[in-house]
């Protein structure tokens, strides 16, 4: 996916503080996860560009879109939900299941049934690909923090529960699976139904991997979006 | 947007029973409405083809993708919704609404917003481009059986509510308006939800006439849907 975008534009991966090949700690809210997000901008002089963040990274996204509306041209969403968004505290996940990591991969990143299995398995063989500079696996303590900043933003506030995403004016586009059991499918319609300019895109039979499970034509849709 | 799918494939616009330039009487019944769309296909030997319906168009589609599954390959469902979907029993929609039919389609297909109207300006043009064999404007008593027919189909089964929908396997892509004030956006998600192989499209600042307004880029993800 990320060599797909690649060949048509310039693609900076970043490794936030305290993940995979970054120093630092990891921050406990995806508030303070944008700013060092911002710190690493200003350092490359990234002035404007376009934002693609997957589930906690689609968090930091939106916040980044809040905060700096003048970094971001466009954004893409992708397995992601807004602040407060339905089930997003998590309360059944535990650091344990990082124990299996493949494990963790296959049954949350793709469904039961046998064609996304087999895009399961083309995606573990994709991640193999790279055998220089690979990162570090992410720490016990970084994916703690990390759990601790998705429930906090995942949590519900008594008033004004998506009142952030009105105010998210760059246009943004939406992926999802129709299945993700992570993070529940309702949260995608609920960006795309309050901010103001979101384009929704979900996919059948996938669930937290679907950008990975359908690559091809996501990746067209994601050239048609960007470049329209 | 018809021009567009004609451009790379052979289009058939139905006029179904009583409906347009077509002769006969519109039955009051989704399942009726689809025997008469199923031997209209059959009078010209079409076995195998895509359907493209909207609105009370893509209700018969569903029931035609569902009673005669042999004769539909693939499917696009614009601005509709699922048999007992989410309010679309329609208890607010009258007639009367028909006596200005251009207040109605700039009310109902297009939002408040400048560029949703400026769409919608553009539509009302296209609408005068064909000068000759120009359909029949709707009979009041064909319009009559026709929201008989949405509301029968609207109307919520006291038991297993979209029952329907898994047995509909053809490949489909549905495509609405964010803000569709004719038939709610949820009944989008609905169906993406319980058909087992639909994508979901959904466009921003847009209502029942989604598909009209982003018109190119819908004709993108139409023939990326169709080709792929």
């Amino acid at each position: 996916m990320t060599n797909g975008f690649a060949a048509e534009r310039e693609v900076i991966v970043l490794d936030n503080a305290g993940v995979g090949s970054s120093g630092g700690e990891t921050p406990s809210t995806v508030a303070a996860m944008t700013k060092d997000c911002v710190e690493f901008c200003r350092a490359l002089d990234l002035r404007n560009f376009d934002v693609v963040g997957f589930s906690l990274g689609g968090m930091i996204a939106q916040q980044l879109a809040f905060e700096y509306p003048d970094m971001i041209r466009r954004m893409i969403l992708l397995g992601t939900g807004p602040r407060g968004g339905e089930g997003m505290t998590f309360t059944e996940l535990s650091l344990d299941e990082l124990g299996d990591p493949l494990a963790l991969l296959k049954n949350s990143f793709f469904t039961a049934s046998k064609g996304s299995k087999a895009a399961g398995q083309a995606y573990l063989e994709r991640l193999k690909l790279r055998v220089t500079d690979r990162d570090a696996p992410v720490s016990m303590k970084t994916a703690g923090a990390q759990l601790e900043a998705i429930r906090e933003w995942g949590s519900i506030p008594s008033t004004d529960r998506y009142a952030m995403l009105p105010r998210i004016r760059q246009r943004t586009l939406i992926v999802h699976g129709s299945k993700d059991i992570v993070v529940m499918p309702i949260n995608a319609f609920l960006l795309a139904q309050h901010l103001p300019d979101a384009q929704l895109v979900m996919y059948p039979d996938a669930s937290h991997g679907a950008q990975s499970q359908h690559a091809e034509v996501f990746l067209q849709h994601a050239r048609l979006f960007l470049d329209g």
